[in-house]
């Protein structure tokens, strides 16, 4: 296609995720969760755009908003492409929309062209990414990976009202909810399109990006403790200060990292000192530590160093230290021969490619449980995200659906070989 | 004297300090301020114990309770010694009040001894040092020196009751302030006792040390700032983490405060991270900074290499560091011929002295405006103070009457040459 077709697909896409964004349970800024009005009426609104691109669409038992494009003859195994459609408080309007209604746009253009290809495709609007309701995350895409524990149709909102209850008031069957699970062998990958939520393609200066892995995560509690003292009468040399030693920590802590590979993170983002006064000396520091990375080995190795670093700094200076992990999950590892062909259209459409991780977590963690899974970055401004700041440029979208339909065009001709 | 009567003395002492911990706003702990009932009974009470030491007791303008115990011939140049009476809350019980009530033992012994020498001894027990009723320091010794700013008269209390009127509910005139102002010429010297409320003496293994100097202090409240980013996808090499600016800083602040001198101490008190999430790089962080030590040339050197510091972190990082003082007091030094002679009677009664800063302040801060000042420190238990825990052993408290009647007597026959 030519570059005013995907001008022309991306004003639409724009335009799309804007009608979306006015979905919103608050007046300001948008906020729209599993089994609310607003999923109703986002689910109703998606289900028309996957109509016009020539689509049968369902709503499936846990509430995703589903189309099918059919291939060359019935029944085909499908690609199956999609995002989410619900969002954080106060949220931007591009994480998780974007790539189902880029989806969309991508069978558009080949309803429009015509095209049937030898594998039909599947979009999914998933229901609940965020776990913004229910604090419980991934509920739309495990519902196709048939992976719903029984007790999260007991886990409740903040009003107190259960997935169950909601499920009955929004019209689904909480006993049918295993009916959402798909086939294996219906399908021959997952590939989903979500802007990056990081500066990595801005700094590059790309458009698009080609993700390794979706990281693995731990988070910790952490806790120097010391001696308190009177910030006048006890002479540095006296001092077993909590603080001056999660100093020390922190900082071996940024240096340490990177030297366990570039893709790997480390976070201290909470900090609180006790007694916590100007002219007290803290006798006790706790400190959040949250470590990413794309490989779960690399994840473990640099958390044992981590700890061991807090732990050797705190015998030093006679202080204790501990740490006790509340969250962990593992790395996602995204199928090779997808990154490889991924790789291949952005070379074509942008000249050349980038292959990062995604720190964040996304519906193809769930979906690789069963699928080989494919993910697409597009770069927004700042690497802003979670945010009514968000945003992603309309030249960017436009190469998007472009290496979309590439990707989708090349694959329906021959299914990807998964390396798992 | 001999150890049994450093041993009654101290015993006594002891007890005295336990009748005064009785005297408090709570039934549990112990808080007594400024211009309250308890304030009154502590009066009463150190009268009585100043009077059966043979001395002439009044109350003055502000609301201290003197004692005069006359020299050799009436109207003699007195020395005057002293500490305070008021309390912080959930106070210990010998931070003040172990300075007034030595002082009146040491009166006992040249009263039990019929000695009079040829300076009088006074004695004070100074009203209000701590400021806990009114946030407002050293009223007592400030009323001896004259120098009560006229605003102190409307500064109200936590209900709202200034000084003025809480002066006249308790029998005083707010007009009359200025009454209890000394003359300089009747006075020689000051000396005061007190707790060290620090571990040096503890860690030398003596009972008792000279003060060199009330230190300095400096308050700034300090911020870097950065930007705010997802923990998950900003890599290492991108962030502008203001958590690991200030880590970088801390750990400067702790290595170059010796480097500057021994005495010198820097304290990060509080630290706010923000926004303070576990997944968010942190955008902002406020510190505070606490600065202290003996000498003001020192101090200015110390505060302005950290500030120093904290602008090169930002600026190599890419953030903004601000700091702000808030609050300072310049470093009062004690008399030098005063330190002397403290000195040769700690080598008489303990074998060896330490001299040693204060990191606290004290009345004599404000004496020092008008008379050459002295201090005498006593080790307390772990160097802890403000706290019901606060200790002192009573062999250390007899060896402390010894030194200070030894050092009085000694002074009282030739009044001490001021070096200022």
């Amino acid at each position: 296609m030519g570059a005013l077709d995907n001008q022309q697909a991306a004003v639409r896409v724009m335009a799309r995720c804007d009608e979306l964004a006015a979905l919103s349970e608050s007046a300001e800024g948008l906020t729209r969760v599993y089994l609310s009005a607003e999923h109703q009426r986002a689910n109703a609104l998606v289900g028309e755009w996957m109509q016009a691109a020539g689509m049968r669409t369902w709503q499936d038992a846990v509430g995703n908003i589903c189309g099918r494009y059919e291939g060359q003859s019935a029944g085909a195994q499908a690609l199956l492409l999609g995002s989410h459609l619900d969002t954080v408080r106060n949220a931007g309007r591009y994480d998780g929309m974007l790539g189902v209604v880029a989806a969309i746009e991508v069978v558009q253009r080949f309803q429009d062209l015509g095209i049937r290809l030898p594998l039909a495709i599947e979009i999914v609007g998933f229901a609940d990414e965020e776990g913004t309701r229910f604090g419980i995350t991934l509920l739309g895409s495990r519902g196709l990976t048939g992976s719903w524990p029984q007790q999260w149709l007991a886990q409740a909102d903040a009003a107190g009202v259960t997935v169950a209850q909601a499920m009955a008031a929004w019209g689904l069957d909480a006993a049918a909810v295993a009916s959402a699970t798909r086939q294996t062998e219906d399908y021959a990958a997952y590939l989903e399109l979500h802007i990056e939520q990081g500066p990595c393609l801005e700094r590059e200066d790309l458009a698009l990006g080609v993700v390794t892995a979706i990281n693995g995560a731990r988070r910790l509690n952490c806790r120097f403790v010391g001696q308190a003292g009177h910030a006048g009468t006890v002479p540095m040399s006296h001092r077993q200060d909590a603080l001056a030693a999660a100093a020390q920590w922190m900082v071996a802590v940024e240096a340490r990292t990177p030297q366990h590979g570039p893709q790997l993170v480390a976070t201290v983002g909470c900090l609180q000192c006790h007694p916590g006064a100007v002219n007290v000396i803290p006798g006790a520091v706790e400190l959040t530590l949250d470590v990413r990375g794309p490989e779960d080995r690399a994840l473990a190795d640099l958390l044992d160093d981590l700890l061991g670093q807090g732990e050797a700094i705190a015998r030093q200076r006679g202080l204790q230290f501990h740490a006790s992990q509340y969250y962990g999950i593992s790395a996602t590892r995204c199928d090779p021969a997808m990154q490889a062909s991924l790789t291949r259209v952005l070379h074509e459409v942008q000249g050349r490619s980038l292959s990062l991780p995604s720190g964040a977590g996304h519906d193809a963690i769930a979906m690789a449980e069963r699928w080989p899974v494919g993910m697409l970055f597009v770069r927004c401004a700042a690497g802003i995200s979670h945010n009514p700041a968000e945003a992603v440029a309309v030249e960017d979208v436009g190469l998007a659906v472009e290496a979309y339909a590439r990707w989708v065009q090349a694959q329906a001709q021959r299914p990807p070989v998964s390396a798992a």
